[in-house]
């Protein structure tokens, strides 16, 4: 199957947005075996957009368009697409209610305006929109399917997800249910994650297995299977296969974050955190704290920024300080054993480095950092060089801090 | 001009980036009152990528490629422009050279396959290229224009800058250009800042007046005019205008943030400053040590998330906290108060509140914040209640601390 993907707006055209959902579309459809030959961006303009859509109709089996479904006199992907496949437009009515108790929740009247989007080509199929007013529509004419979504990511993604993959799934054949589950890895590098399962990432067709890119690791296992068991037995059986290779960074799976697995596991065994960080400037204690609940094992974070405040506030002797430097293992360990024993905390983190641009000296580079763990039974301290911009060293800084005390804690 | 901007690569297709070469370049021709009519994303196939040339040669004045200069064998956009063109393509020895000097610098020899990047279609103009091994080419023909740049952002944005914008401001001519000019606000809500300059907003046509979406209040001034010169007049009557109206939101203008702001301030005065955060756990410590330099003027802060360290490591009364709660505007005084001394800080900032979605009680909602700036001549609190997602609200009460020390410290 080719596809083409047709994102519809003016917004795209003039910058003010990346065309992101071309984007996540393309990976999602990618790991279905579907290829994508194209993506277009074109603005709310039905003369361009109905050339588009039939010039993508003669390429292409499949052709996604996005956005253009809102209830204003601009959005007209519906109504142009209908007009290029020779469709009438046809008032839904179950969803023309659902339009309107959308609103009655909120106690407002439905604007007149909204009526346009429970319109649909005649003989769509509704792909339900639960978080949004717009419904998307789902054609087939002869070998084309042309699938209508709306342009918000947080509308258009569940509706993928839910509707539009398992449809898909379906017509590629040999299934019709498609599932997928993230492993989220820390502790480990990019490359060196791919040299230990090379093997696996080449030779697999179904379920597929993707590293996807981002803030950390994650690896994406995708299933095809005739139902809901046997994907699910299926992703199981590559799930194993990749734990044997790298069971030891997987921290979670699908909406885990690093600080969310820290803190249940933190509660579950009744221990406390404290933390002393330099380098990362509070960015620590903001992953920790951004999980409800956090208060019941996070105690307090002292953001030592100046060296005073190493001595002062935390009681790192100057003569560590004078001797070591600053961003030293010994001074991580100070700061993590004082802020622990501070703050009564079961464990503690400490980091202190170079975040940069400025701050470099003759033996210390930018992008140097030592982290420290402190624990009943244990102090380790570990050196890393993060070679990357400021906001990046923070990001990498935190998270290594962060798989420090995972490991610690999964023990 | 009408322009359309092609972007080759299969990385492209297969939702591996997403195409934010096509937003930037969209952004700046907007700003020259170039229309962008499509973005094309194309494989690195030769066929597919004559055909897109081809086609937007016919419909567009300006043709813009991005991606698809590099020495593989996968690297085909000006081999392939250069034939739809029908023009050959030639050795530059002077980008010859410029490469082979990029490799020496290094201590390598060029590897052979780097030949083919100083080859060029004969006529073309070479855009320089100082960041990488791919010049880029831009090419007239009757009355259309064609410019290749390289994929890689790092390469391809100063490219833009300092040839590709130049060189069509040149074409505009007499034209009109389009300048725009961002106000960023602080302390008022969107909805009361709309408020205050709605006949603004309802009037105005050129240059427009625009809130924008996003973290915080913010308004687009966009011009156009014949020049610069008259571009930048119309801005400036219609950024007094506003400033007559909210001058004392506007912390600042287009790059500016809340945190570099309130920066550059406490350096210009040789201030420094402290932070007391609970509600907030670490968000305004991170959002200041995001910002360069920030070690100059923050000296250290204190997550108290638990009521031991209010009174431990702050030295908040224990009777205080007792007598109106951890969740007060005494005890949000005494944090502020005690940070500042003990870091010995010329002013101090101090969060406490109720993040949710737990924590509240019979008299204190969800929501509810106390924030208290210490200074050497005043001491302030304010009451906030922010009725948002957790997130969310450690992002409302970060900005709110954040304008209270902006107005403190522009007085």
């Amino acid at each position: 199957m080719k596809a083409e993907i047709i994102g519809v707006g003016t917004e795209l055209l003039l910058g003010q947005i990346a065309n992101t959902n071309a984007q996540i579309i393309s990976e999602r459809l990618s790991e279905l075996g579907i290829d994508v030959f194209y993506h277009i961006a074109v603005g709310d303009n039905s003369g361009r957009v109905a050339a588009v859509v039939r010039e993508a109709l003669s390429r292409s089996d499949l052709v996604i368009t996005t956005g253009g479904l809102g209830p204003t006199m601009d959005d007209l992907t519906k109504e142009t697409v209908a007009a290029v496949l020779g469709l009438e437009m046809v008032l839904n009515q179950a969803e023309l209610t659902k339009i309107e108790e959308r609103f009655a929740v909120r106690g407002l009247p439905m604007p007149p305006n909204n009526r346009k989007q429970a319109m649909l080509p005649a003989g769509a199929t509704v792909i339900p929109n639960n978080n949004g007013t717009a419904p998307g529509a789902l054609i087939e004419q002869g070998q084309s399917i042309v699938v209508v979504l709306p342009g918000p990511p947080r509308e258009l993604l569940p509706m993928l997800e839910e509707t539009v993959l398992p449809y898909l799934a379906a017509k590629q054949g040999g299934g019709t249910i498609i599932k997928s589950r993230v492993l989220k890895l820390c502790g480990i590098g990019e490359s060196a994650a791919e040299e230990e399962i090379k093997d696996i990432l080449l030779e697999q067709t179904n379920p597929t297995l993707a590293p996807l890119a981002g803030n950390e690791m994650t690896l994406r296992i995708t299933a095809k299977a005739k139902d809901n068991a046997a994907a699910a037995a299926m992703i199981a059986e590559m799930e194993e296969k990749v734990r044997r290779r790298l069971g030891e960074y997987i921290y979670g799976v699908d909406e885990a974050t690093l600080e969310s697995t820290v803190g249940e596991l933190l509660r579950r065994k009744g221990m406390t955190l404290a933390l002393a960080e330099s380098c990362t400037g509070g960015l620590i204690a903001n992953r920790i704290t951004n999980v409800p609940g956090s208060s019941e094992y996070f105690t307090a974070g002292i953001v030592s920024y100046s060296n005073a405040a190493k001595t002062d506030l935390l009681g790192v002797p100057a003569a560590t300080i004078a001797a070591y430097g600053a961003v030293s293992r010994e001074t991580a360990a100070g700061m993590a054993e004082n802020i622990r024993r501070l703050c009564g905390a079961t464990v503690a983190l400490a980091v202190t480095g170079i975040a940069g641009p400025g701050g470099a000296t003759a033996t210390k580079p930018v992008g140097l950092v030592y982290i420290a763990l402190a624990a009943p039974d244990l102090l380790v301290t570990e050196e890393h060089v993060y070679s990357v911009t400021r906001l990046m060293f923070k990001r990498r800084v935190s998270q290594q801090a962060l798989a420090m005390l995972w490991q610690y804690l999964k023990r």
